[in-house]
């Protein structure tokens, strides 16, 4: 079944972030949302866009960065030119989303949801209905996340605490607050409960509440913002003077302290890919060798884990278990899924020695 | 101190051997003889020569296969021409000596020692003693082998059974049997006899004792031997009809049943790099992560074992004990010392793959 489209609302797609512990299938140059981590023959920012449009047709904004602004354009080439927003600088995800909400303020879009270009979702049609719910008390005025079920005790995430049922709406929540991501034994005790999600960072809003909320706060902020959508030629000129915050921190967090904030819970199988072990979890690497990539290049022997045949060449692996094998073409790793979140380390060694082709 | 050159004494290096355990540094066109396996800056082959040439001059005769000749040469190309002997085909250790002692016998060369291209020696000097040794006790008609001492129970070496001392060589001792590679519980028994040593293959000999020695086994090998050296022309005729048998079955087990067999017992660091667990030990990786290669191009993260960067390629490895990596232009392995002798179980699928390009 295909969801059913959703009159007015728009999708937000921020389309940024290295992802250096994806390195070296993740560079500056060319971030995990270009990529095809799952094999399934489209990129994470083709797959984003695959799930959204049954639910926007062509209203989508992707915002990335400049450097990235012509090869997100030729993976998406059939939506319309502007649909993809070019920040000059990275400045963290208020200044991306607002900047969107302020050009879908101008375009008169009813409710606009945020979705990052590099998450995995397993069940399209349980995220499409999660959606619709959160649209759905979006058009009240509410600032909607979506709260991802947890699968487990992550101390990778930060998590949203849910209270009470919606009225009228049964399937959202108050949102009581935002918590930032816990130790293990705390993000023990918050699933003990049952009323912890996991904090994906997916908002859906009205482009109006969304800036006054950010108003509120930061009045200079929403007005810089308004001003770009006004004159976009003043981009260049205004961007550089916003400040550098998440949107949890800008309005999300606050919002929710003055109880404006509300969430759906999802159970569709989310994964944000932060690092090998992750990527390997959602390939299925538990039982086997995973190979992403070309197989036939690849003689395994006793060997459990992900391989990653990125160069051509034959990859040979024997006898290690939960080993991560990534070949390209000009760097190679070899580690393990349980000290995948390392390879960062490398990433700041290499920059250390000015190795910017190679990061 | 070099060592004192020794009169009418020939040194024979069988350069054969695809090492296929040492995949996919070594392969059939370019076998780990031709390699710089220890970043000494020289190759096995070139070490092999550099180790002998004090004791022999130019008298070097290196027997090799018919692809190696040219790489050998170019290796070796300071020794004369006819200092290298092509076999048509592999037909192991009994024929590649047996020749070379043919060629040797009509040369009127008085002893002739053998010594794998392949093997490093880390005490030249306490090497050369021994060698001195041996051919002292050759030119009185005995075979003689260098029995090198164990350091370990190795189930991966045949042994050298040795007896009492010979009258007037105080330094050196009948040859009681050979055995075959044992088991490591029976190799413990050996060792705490004191009275076994590894079989290195170093054959120590009178040109006409090895061939009359052959010619009690199997007089029309040594004839057909004799016969080539006599009229080299008839090489490619006779060389395919000449037995697959190591000189170990062919001669020396014979002749040591026979009471006609020495031993000259050798410490002087002695390792035949059958794999690139013993490589790492070589290298002193027990202790660290060796890089084999130029390290400026690794990133090691709490990893030890052996990293070979062999492609120009970064190489980041984290995470990872007694770890092996070898990254080629064409192929990668990982593995870990513990597994190393399964590389040649690669190499074999690789064969049936038909991808010779690789092997």
């Amino acid at each position: 079944m295909v969801a059913d489209e959703i009159p007015g609302f728009w999708a937000v797609v921020p389309a940024g972030g290295a992802g250096t512990r994806l390195w070296p299938l993740s560079r500056s140059r060319s971030p995990k949302f270009l990529h095809d981590l799952t094999g399934s023959g489209r990129t994470l920012l083709e797959q984003t866009a695959d799930r959204l449009s049954p639910l926007v047709g062509d209203r989508v904004l992707v915002v990335t960065g400049e450097a990235h602004r012509d090869a997100v354009r030729a993976q998406l080439h059939t939506l319309p030119e502007d649909a993809v927003l070019a920040e000059p600088s990275a400045r963290d995800s208020m200044a991306a989303i607002g900047l969107a909400a302020a050009v879908l303020e101008r375009r008169e879009a009813e409710v606009m949801g945020s979705f990052a270009a590099d998450h995995v979702i397993g069940d399209v049609e349980a995220f499409s209905r999660t959606v619709a719910d959160a649209v759905a008390a979006a058009r009240e005025g509410w600032l909607v996340t979506i709260g991802i079920e947890p699968t487990f005790a992550s101390s990778a995430f930060g998590y949203i605490h849910q209270g009470d049922a919606l009225e009228g709406h049964p399937g959202v929540r108050r949102v009581v607050e935002f918590v930032e991501k816990p130790s293990v034994p705390v993000a023990e005790e918050y699933l003990a409960t049952g009323r912890y999600r996991w904090n994906a960072g997916m908002f859906v809003v009205r482009p109006t509440v969304l800036l006054d909320l950010l108003a509120e706060q930061d009045p200079a902020f929403a007005a810089t913002l308004r001003a770009i959508a006004a004159e976009p030629d003043r981009l260049a000129e205004l961007w550089d003077t916003l400040p550098r915050i998440a949107i949890d921190h800008a309005v999300a967090e606050p919002a929710a302290t003055a109880g404006k904030v509300a969430t759906v819970p999802g159970g569709f199988g989310w994964d944000d890919v932060g690092d090998f072990d992750s990527l390997a979890t959602l390939l299925g690497a538990d039982e086997k060798c995973t190979v992403l990539g070309e197989e036939s290049l690849t003689h395994l022997i006793g060997a459990t884990g992900i391989v990653v045949p990125g160069s051509g060449r034959v990859v040979a692996v024997i006898g290690l278990d939960d080993v991560v094998v990534v070949d390209t073409p000009d760097a190679l790793l070899v580690t393990t899924r349980a000290r995948a979140q390392e390879v960062k380390n490398i990433v700041a060694a290499l920059k250390d020695q000015g190795r910017t082709d190679l990061t």
